[in-house]
């Protein structure tokens, strides 16, 4: 198997994904009120985006810096990143969802922001799982330094214990789950931290 | 004809149908009574979502492993290859009938199943079509023992029999021959063996 | 500019506009009737999207052996790929709305037809624009014998033609001028003539 | 970092973007009205399409330009690239709402086309980013001339100035505003001007 059609379908369906998210904007059209009070009463809508965005946007660059470091492609590995799709593709579904029951309040928006935390947390544990099966045997990634090796699984862990702490604060407080989500992306997109691998070309 | 842009393209189309699954998962939304009864009132859609991405991502996995072995790409098999994408094309319409009608019994039931499994069947045959036109002239396939050739074929067989199967059956009880058409999926998912024309490069 | 990047982003146009085509198959679910005579109602939906995705399949067999002759990408041909990419992407507009009015009659039915065919139409023109412009230039495409020319520009003439003689036919009689169409499409799917360009390589 | 997948991920977004846009154009259907009259209604929604059409293809073309002088694919760039996406995925969105309001007059047909130009105010500024950044380390881009540089920033300062300009002309005409758009796209398309960093590979 050659690593780059396993790059050219995961940037197929992230880039799918991340195109549909934007469907999700649509306001309902002239005959429904003033377009500013539509807008405004959409926020969660647009919130929803910027966050969903980046988080794809993340996995994406991830995704890329560790699929560079793969010496071999095998049948598991092409599953296991199909796990990964699996959440990717869920995404836009899980981010209009929780964007309207946002405002809802009550059990609803608990849940629909549970599901949306659960999405990303699905997510982050299948690429931990890519990760750990490309780790598991010497062959299937080029060498990496065990400090680097450590670093990342810290990282990976991190991540998902924030979503999972999101997801427990889904069920207290939607908009603070979605503040935290929200932070990950922040702090992936602002951190100089080379991704998982990169040390190990330099 | 140069294999990758065939690659490429089947990519691409492939990569947007497995996207526009999701799309299918859409709950009502506000108003349409407690999130989780509308979630699980459409338990049918989340169950067909995981059969219809992984038998998908079994027909990408295939079909790389497939186009990889081809040595000559003609004006023929790109309209084979047309062919197959036509019924991957429209997975995301069968997979959405099929999920609406299944809880609805009675006669539409079955018909959307058979529907789906028509589809599911349409696909495979049409991925024996691209293998048996490959193997058919010596010059466009990379050369296959005789026994991969046979374990191939009946491989093959037995996937095309096994849709049959469940389209009969889907006029008996659809969610039978939905577990059916599941069962397919987990097969390969899980299986070890090697896909067509691998155990040519070792 | 390298044809690569050229080939990709066609593909991915052509690939996502070939998979929308699908969504228009979509029925009303149910409560609207038995299934069955859903769909048969809808059967110029399934015949519009067999016409349009083989259609849209030659357009990309084509436009690959065009651009596989390409000696230089210039940003006019650029353009004038985007303009024929403006039609495709409008094909999945063009066949839902025909489909919708073809069986209504009257007026409507011939404009919806008349409108899939300008489609076409303009589809084809685009595609003998970036011909003709990359013969201009010496430099511009791989040589080309002057017969394979000369049999090139009858091959556009024709296909042009026909297009014009169902978008006339349209406004006297919506299902001949789809039946025009559609042989098109099957006419270059079985004939065995060497799409643009490709005798030069042998 | 390899440039190969910035660029695959970036045409596939793009691509999926432009594809969307048509979606817009679907008419209601049988039943309400002649279809003559719900196209003449519709206009804006074809103006819009082909104005936002051409745009995002002009960005297609000059990102390509700019993608095939970068020597060095940084963490950073990828960031900036993700924000130029970042409204590139919405133009579909603000075209529909633009398209939907221009002709409903009043305070919302402002508002619409004031969002419509503010995305492509934020597409020409993180444009520029990504040349600015590219630019501000010599190890970034291949070597480019002090003119090149120049007037590669008088030319994306003027395009941004346009589109401040046609953001202002929305609060007081939205057709005026649609008009500037529509002149800098048809200005991008016929310019013989070298696309940004060309030049040094002559």
């Amino acid at each position: 198997m050659n690593r780059g059609r396993l790059e050219a379908f995961s940037d197929g369906v992230i880039a799918v994904a991340i195109t549909l998210l934007a469907l999700n904007l649509a306001v309902e059209g002239p005959g429904h009120g003033p377009l500013l009070d539509q807008l405004a009463h959409r926020w969660p809508a647009f919130v929803a985006y910027l966050i969903s965005f980046f988080t794809i946007g993340i996995i994406w660059v991830n995704h890329h810096a560790l699929v560079e470091d793969l010496a071999l492609v095998d049948r598991t590995l092409l599953f296991l990143n199909l796990g990964l799709l699996l959440f990717v593709v869920a995404i836009p579904f899980g981010t209009a969802t929780m964007a309207n029951y946002l405002t809802e309040g009550g059990q609803d928006s608990h849940m629909a922001m549970a599901i949306y935390c659960l999405i990303f947390l699905g997510m982050s544990a299948s690429f931990a799982a890519i990760f750990g099966w490309s780790l598991g045997d010497g062959r299937r990634l080029h060498p990496i330094p065990p400090e680097s090796q450590r670093s990342a699984w810290i990282r990976f862990t991190i991540g998902g214990l924030i979503y999972v702490v999101a997801l427990a604060v889904a069920f207290v407080s939607a908009p603070a789950a979605l503040a935290i989500v929200g932070l990950v992306a922040v702090y992936y997109v602002v951190e100089r931290t080379p991704a998982v691998g990169q040390p190990t070309r330099q």
